[in-house]
């Protein structure tokens, strides 16, 4: 909020641009890069750093990105907040991860049974939905854009198999954000904790349920080991983006080839990473299946029922909120997702149910 | 075939490079971009400009791409040819459009009851589509990247309701390509006609139906003036990408981070052009149903079904071809089909599908 206020009396502004310039026609600038991801992280650390390397060759070295994996220089959850304080000049993560900064930043990420990856693109790039997220970043002096997408994601891993709403009752599952608040409505009891505890928490009897990623990233983590029932769609995160987050003056004082670059690469990774899950999502998955005896299950028609339900008002809450900012990203949100759902529903999604109920090969 | 000879000797290779790197290390150059689409071509037309505006932007005006809309310097359907032989750096199209040259190129566009944008792009990047991509275009000194995709098309405008296979019988239908050979086996009358003339043909009862892109081009064109029944999904096109073609030799020539630019462009405009379909399609649709009258209607099952057995011998008699790389790409397709299906089966298309019927807002 100090920041916040610092922004809005214009005082860093022209100025900061003004001090950069000398140091970009000097030669080559070096900018750092932190992330909320670990080294190597499938999919989304090798997308951070595959981002920079991109940049890095697409400028010919003139920005050179060097990247900081989650912790090497803040902890991962201060990613964000390293680019507002100077500490990096970007941050590779999600913006949901900075709810606390403002609740409408989940839209841009990922919401329950709200947009999948293409129809939050079209939203995004066509429908108003950069231009909220500009108005909203601005309040911190940073600049975000889409940098790539996991696709629909696993429901998750449980230890028994469900019937129906009965079963989740008291069900202690590690679902994280708004995705967690529609499993609590289920009546689960929520819990979110880092990657690395989850096996060790599931093993030991902590947990009865839990959902990461999906299966490129699950098989990873040995889930496997101690649940056999992996339940799909998430229901609960249609897509996971990723953003780049700049810091918005430093940028703008680049020279304009160079923030052409750095928007062309965003956008060419959010393919990229979008590409690399639909590519080794299924395969990790044949890999679950056929060597470690995994049960590949979608939810009974009662959970994904209430769970609409559920995500309903959690959306409609949104859409209700007393921050201005929040309700009116809420608003663009629904009234482009009325709009992209009927392609989905009638042209690709009706598409995909034909070919798998009548094409062999 | 006599250019395919003159590659193999080797004796365009280092030379080229080397004649064109003085040109560069001079200062700026300008490439000309010939282009299968009419100037302002909802989504691909305005695809080809941006995607050239866009390499003009990231590489600070050091390489300038003019374009050439269909026929401003060669016809639509000689873009490539303009490419092989000097006329042009550059084409932006359809790798389909080529299938005189292989019938394998198909594939890189789309195929009846085959890949998904999502799934293609899953195959080109990181299941060896790509690689076996560019063992076609050596044949003819060319380098091809995937450049935008429509997403799933419409499926065709009809005067008169579909109830089943016996409709089609004799239906006189305008639709190009491997999916006119698919309505064929349905027992349509099938033709091809440039877009500027559908439409009269329409009027004049030459034609019972007409399929095009979907309702984003498709509202441009004023079929809804003769035809009301509006048909989903396209089985046959479940995707269009577009390809940028390079002259390989001057590719290879630029300077590595203008090679890079390219290729990260042209996959940034990848999404760019499916998140103007996706945004537009829609919106366009509503328009034709609210002020048009137009009807949206499904296939019947049993032309669905049918449909599927004939693509099925399409793409099997593609396998079986006597041709060794058609063959192999067929096999490399096939091969990555059956792997990325699964997703959009149990994780994206089940989402589509259980947020279709649950999810109201």
């Amino acid at each position: 909020m100090d920041r916040r206020s610092f922004i809005r009396t214009g005082a860093v502004g022209a100025g900061a641009a003004m001090l950069a310039a000398p140091a970009v026609a000097q030669g080559n600038i070096t900018w750092r890069m932190v992330t909320t991801w670990p080294k190597n992280f499938p999919g989304l650390g090798v997308g951070a750093q595959r981002l920079a390397d991109r940049i890095t060759a697409a400028s010919g070295g003139r920005l050179t990105v060097q990247v900081y994996s989650a912790g090497e220089l803040v902890p991962p959850l201060q990613s964000l907040d390293a680019v507002i304080d100077g500490t990096a000049e970007m941050s590779h993560g999600a913006a949901y991860y900075w709810q606390n900064k403002s609740p409408a930043l989940s839209f841009f990420t990922g919401v329950p049974y709200g947009m999948t990856s293409r129809e939050l693109t079209a939203w995004v790039r066509y429908m108003g939905g950069q231009e909220i997220w500009d108005e909203i970043y601005d309040q911190f002096g940073v600049q975000g854009f889409l940098s790539g997408d996991t696709g629909t994601q696993a429901g998750g891993w449980f230890k028994n198999e469900l019937t129906g709403v009965d079963s989740v009752k008291g069900l202690r599952f590690r679902t994280p954000g708004l995705g967690g608040r529609v499993w609590e409505k289920l009546g689960a009891t929520v819990t979110n904790m880092a990657a690395g505890e989850i096996f060790q928490a599931l093993q030991s009897g902590t947990l009865d349920a839990a959902e990461f990623v999906g299966p490129y990233n699950d098989l990873a983590l040995g889930f496997y080991q101690v649940c056999k029932n992996y339940y799909f769609p998430s229901f609960v995160e249609p897509g996971l983006a990723t953003e780049l987050v700049v810091d918005k003056k430093k940028y703008q004082a680049l020279p304009e080839d160079l923030q052409a670059i750095i928007r062309d690469v965003c956008q060419a990774e959010y393919d990229q990473v979008a590409s690399d899950f639909y590519a080794n999502d299924p395969r990790a998955l044949q890999t679950l299946i056929n060597d470690h005896g995994v049960k590949v299950l979608q939810f009974p028609e009662e959970i994904l029922k209430t769970g609409a339900t559920a995500a309903a008002e959690i959306m409609t809450s949104l859409r209700d909120s007393d921050d201005p900012l929040v309700k009116k990203t809420a608003e663009s949100f629904i009234d482009a997702f009325r709009i992209v759902r009927t392609r989905s529903k009638t042209t690709d999604g009706a598409y995909v149910t034909a070919r798998e109920t009548y094409f062999e090969i």
